[in-house]
């Protein structure tokens, strides 16, 4: 493994699949959001892979977590692996960008067509369940009907669960992995991170110019993500109390400003080459808006109990939690799929023993496939 | 309670201890230090309560933890309720600002008689065994041979911890609360706090000046640490998902910066409270010195092996470790307790139970106070 893996701490690439089709579906008129606001005619950037039968029932829905994109083969290749999850042979796979994110469906970065320019801090809160509500549409266009399964992993899995709530006769089968709503920890983590971006003097209050993007505080908002993504036990056993792999040593007065900052731990060094592989690819803005979707995810909102939200769910649950997660603990997660299970439908629960903590269900898809094999 | 106490998250103040004695310590000459390089007649700021007896040997040495003062009194007042851990009646109690710090002890604040002007960045590193070197040399003045017991909690128990090690002759008995040696997770912490403050364009670099202190850096550094101090249980339990008290909306597309950024959360609204409430009371440089003391404390360094450096102690030791403690995890304290009794001396450890974490030593005194007498 080079030291680039070995930093990124990521197995091996395994073989990507390539999609069918990728390409955009503009929605025809606007979009009404839950905050009030809406978006006219948003882009969904999305892409399939396989091909929908002639009874049109081998539909599946995947759903990307914060950072992801449309291309589940490609950030979720073993998913597809044989005999695994997905078969192209056999299924029509779909994954679409979720709006606010800047993979090719609109967020803060597209240009707002009230003003002309980009809506930078102007783009409105778009919820999980706005993003469902978008997505739904795009299916209708491919002529998807129902879907044999939807899934997904921490936000995709939000995007999973409320398919489920919100149209009930359109899911048979819904797979959430690794996520229940966000706990008063995990909002204070975003609430850090969103400060990381904000105090960076380059973001500008959100108007910065595409080539003077916020660096340095989206790369410090990544790694207080990247600590809540891992588990203590898999940096004590990667990283320990080394110092740094380039030599530096945090133990003498020397090194960057001597005494107060001193040499980096291996720690140090993973982390800030985490931050600056993340700020080469994502944008702030759009890192800010998908936070705020991940934050105000609450399933019962609206309903008049959560009986009444779950108790709509016709799918088939499954629900896995990750031995080590400590941003959704498997016990919330546990807890989560049984308050569903009391109010409705059969709902069984997983765990998946990782080091990984959060991060498992894409550091260790071989892992997760038997467990879902099992 | 009043609003602010619910904020800061504190029990009601129990009444304060006042000190016998409040004062500067100048070392004569310079203290050289593990670095490589030295501080040229340092100050050390300290306060004792009750009296040195005849025979002095009732003298204790509280150790403070990363933003305490010499003032036990003030931070700790339960450990002298009656019948608990000291009594000015029986007891003298000293307690040292560490140096690096702000309160009092030569710190980057202070000038350095070689250039004249405050060390600023050039403050070099001060670890802990330096501080316990130091501590020596003032214990020797007030004709303090032997310690009845040194205490601590987190990086006062480093100091205890040391002091047991590097003068075994001087120690009657430690007690060491709610810590061992950084694992990766803590180093982690201490690393995104470090940047919080550089990425602070005030922080100019460390030669700020007093009255333009890096305010916003300081406060996301704090705030970093309060979520490792405190527990996910008690988060949830005090804030759960509840939006910010003062009325803030997270769910609509008003508020700051509408749609990326919104109203916060209440545990949003606590982090900016103690961000804040920080800030007003501590130095950036010296937050960075004392991060980089506790960042490379690792007891057994310069020994041939850790059973050569803890065999040396010859106090009885006595470890604490808190139950929802994920900074310095109980499991860790145990397993470091463990490793120091096989080499040396009897060594027993208990575990406090409390959902505040970390700062259960603090937090939740009187708890402390009844495990230490069970």
């Amino acid at each position: 493994m080079s030291d680039s893996f070995n930093r990124s701490g990521a197995s091996p690439p395994s073989k990507l699949v390539e999609p069918t089709y990728e390409g955009n579906f503009v929605l025809d008129g606007s979009l009404a959001l839950d905050c009030g606001r809406e978006l006219v005619a948003p882009t969904l950037h999305y892409a399939v892979y396989g091909r929908l039968n002639a009874a049109r029932d081998n539909a599946v829905l995947v759903c990307h977590a914060l950072s992801g994109s449309a291309l589940v083969g490609s950030w979720w290749p073993e998913i597809f692996a044989p005999g695994a999850v997905l078969s192209i042979e056999r299924d029509f796979v779909v994954c679409i960008n979720m709006l606010g994110s800047c993979y090719g469906s609109t967020g803060p970065g597209a240009v707002d067509p009230a003003t002309g320019s980009p809506y930078g801090p102007d783009f409105p809160l778009v919820g999980v369940r706005d993003n469902v509500r978008a997505q739904a549409r795009l299916l209708d266009s491919l002529g998807i009907r129902r879907l044999r399964l939807a899934l997904g992993g921490s936000l995709g899995g939000m995007q999973a669960l409320e398919w489920a709530i919100q149209h009930p006769d359109r899911v048979e089968r819904a797979l959430v992995i690794g996520v229940a709503p966000l706990s008063a920890m995990g909002l204070a983590l975003n609430h850090l991170q969103r400060q990381a971006i904000q105090h960076d003097p380059e973001w500008t209050g959100g108007r910065y110019l595409p080539q003077r993007p916020p660096r340095r505080g989206l790369s410090l908002a990544r790694q207080i993500a990247m600590i809540s993504y891992k588990s203590a036990p898999l940096f004590n056993e990667r990283y320990g109390r080394n110092p740094d792999r380039s030599g530096e040593d945090p133990y003498v007065a020397e090194g960057a400003l001597g005494g107060l900052i001193g040499g980096r731990f291996d720690i140090g060094g993973y982390l800030d080459h985490q931050g600056k592989r993340f700020v080469d690819r994502f944008d702030a803005n759009a890192y800010l808006a998908i936070l705020r979707a991940m934050d105000t995810w609450d399933p019962a909102r609206g309903f008049e109990s959560p009986e009444a939200a779950f108790g709509r769910i016709r799918a088939r649950l499954s629900f896995v939690g990750i031995s080590t997660d400590w941003l959704f603990p498997a016990e919330d997660v546990r807890r989560f799929a049984e308050v569903i299970r009391q109010a409705c439908a059969p709902v069984d629960y997983r765990e998946m023993v990782s080091d990984h903590g959060h991060d498992a269900f894409l550091a260790e898809q071989a892992e997760l496939v038997r467990l879902l094999q099992s």
